[in-house]
């Protein structure tokens, strides 16, 4: 399924990027450094009912209390951070599905910094909305018939700004490496047992990527599983297979943050040696866990933030009564959708 | 209004209970070491969107994440690891609309003692629930027709145990003023700046009396301001008379957790001479502050626990650009409610 002790290589040829370094723990442990004046440091939430169900000792990484909303706000400070003045001067560019458009925004506009967000013009209302509030030019393009990486190099072209890419960037993998070496950090504070799973969302496969970087140098015996809606289960497949599957045209899921056409490129050269497994959750499952996450922790999920819990309330990962960390990686959701899943 | 420098007494005598010892900073500083093994330590929230609507810099204390999903953990922990292991073995009793009573539940399962809750019968079914869940024995009582203080003193006599009320209690109290000692040990790695103006839900008045203790000795020029639901704004007009003021029989509100009739005896001998203010909020500014809570926060506060935010958001405090700390005193809500407040 895949090699367990092979390396990722230094460098990767993307197809449209060209050569882009990969990441490696000291990038993480750098990118702390950097970022952390200007994102929160996230709770660790517990809940005794869920270690019921799950037969274990669960903490959950409450990154949707982070600043904007998800832990994309981590990589967009780590990469404008670690661009020159000159560079943030002529501007950035982030393609996304909401939640890294929005922390870009976010960051470029307290680094004074103009950002271009491209959006598919079918996300999430409050997720274009919070772009624009930041002060961020907003492109929308149809998800059907476009190309967001296209688009995203030709305002590229035209600006001379910088692309910053939701996966594909290394100063971004390693600014979300940065929600578990905090996680494991304040896990020392509650218990001297070592971390036997660690349970994260996939869409393109950044914040898995990057938490593998951490978990690989610090905790090499951590399981680390990757979790998808059940039509964007392309890592599950592409681990099976050992190339980058795609999902179907006309794949549908709630879980808007997670519908990634493929693995990302870059992401994917570490995922292929680092994950242990990959699973996918239902629509119901996620809703399940979005009511959970209300009832029994008091926080507010979205649907692509709540699949690792939506996995362990489904019992879908043998966590073996393991010491568990999973991620809850966003909470931006539209209040209008939120009523449907109440009922 | 109040007497700003005068001090409380050292004890006072209360109208059932008796002489009962009036707390002070130290107290509170104990029980912050007796129960940081039992209690979770919650994050401080931030949210830009609440700063510029406050015109300050607003923190809010999540104390609707805490372990029994309110800030009474703290209280009913610190109380019952007060108490003598021969007393615990005779069991305690606690008289509750619920989130005290669910804390006490879960208090005496950690420690192998058993609690017997007094409810009102139109109490929250999800908090009825909890107790039970906990092992607790339930005893419910009609609200309009029966004194929980009566049926509390009465199971006292049947079964040797030891009554512990949810405000006229010292180690209650005391437990419950390690809310903001957290608060402002965690402030001060946000800011070298002082705490001007602190805002908290107000029931019978023990997290305010609590929090008071801690305020005088380390912040002395803090503004403390108590926040009451519309119907049930007896500590307002108490501080305005000058003595415990009821509210009227049949007074209805959403903030089921805050419906008492009287400032509690204890606390009021604290909070009479400690706080700078009250204020009340209808039923309305609730559920909005609970809508914004989801949305900009992405956490779950029930209708008694948002008040002090609904209070900043309805603009009833004069903060002065002040540095301003709020709690989210709970989450428990039913989800039918929660349901009704988000159309």
């Amino acid at each position: 399924m895949h090699a367990l002790h092979a390396n990722p290589s230094q460098s990767i040829r993307h197809s449209l990027l060209g050569e882009i370094k990969v990441p490696v723990f000291h990038d993480v442990e750098q990118a702390a450094q950097r970022i952390r004046d200007h994102v929160r440091r996230t709770p660790l939430l517990r809940s005794p009912v869920l270690d019921e169900i799950a037969g274990a000792r669960v903490w959950l990484k409450a990154e949707n209390l982070q600043i904007t909303g998800s832990f994309k706000a981590r990589g967009a400070f780590n990469a404008l951070l670690s661009m020159s003045p000159d560079q943030r001067s002529r501007g950035v560019i982030a393609y996304s599905t909401g939640n890294h458009g929005q922390a870009i925004a976010w960051a470029a506009k307290q680094l004074n910094t103009k950002a271009t967000i491209v959006m598919p013009s079918d996300a999430p209302k409050n997720k274009i909305l919070g772009a624009l509030k930041q002060g961020a030019e907003v492109r929308q393009y149809d998800r059907r018939h476009e190309s967001r990486e296209a688009i995203g190099m030709q305002i590229l072209e035209e600006t001379g700004g910088t692309l910053i890419p939701p996966g594909d960037h290394p100063d971004v993998l390693a600014g979300q490496g940065t929600v578990i070496l905090e996680a494991i950090a304040d896990l020392q504070r509650e218990t001297e047992e070592g971390l036997d799973n660690f349970i994260t969302p996939c869409g393109g496969g950044g914040l898995a990527a990057g938490s593998s970087l951490v978990l690989k140098a610090l905790s090499p015996s951590t399981g680390i599983f990757a979790v998808e809606p059940g039509d964007f289960d392309d890592t599950v497949r592409s681990l099976a297979s050992g190339r980058r599957e795609s999902n179907p045209a006309g794949s549908q899921s709630i879980c808007d943050a997670l519908q990634a056409v493929t693995p990302a490129e870059l992401p994917y050269e570490i995922n292929r040696h680092a994950l242990t497994g990959a699973v996918a959750v239902s629509d119901e499952e996620v809703a399940a866990a979005i009511r959970f996450a209300l009832e029994q922790l008091h926080v507010l999920v979205e649907p692509g933030g709540c699949v690792a819990l939506a996995a362990v309330l489904a019992g879908k990962l043998a966590l073996n009564g393991g010491n568990t960390v999973l991620v809850l990686s966003g909470g931006n959701i539209d209040m209008p959708l939120l009523e449907t899943m109440l009922r």
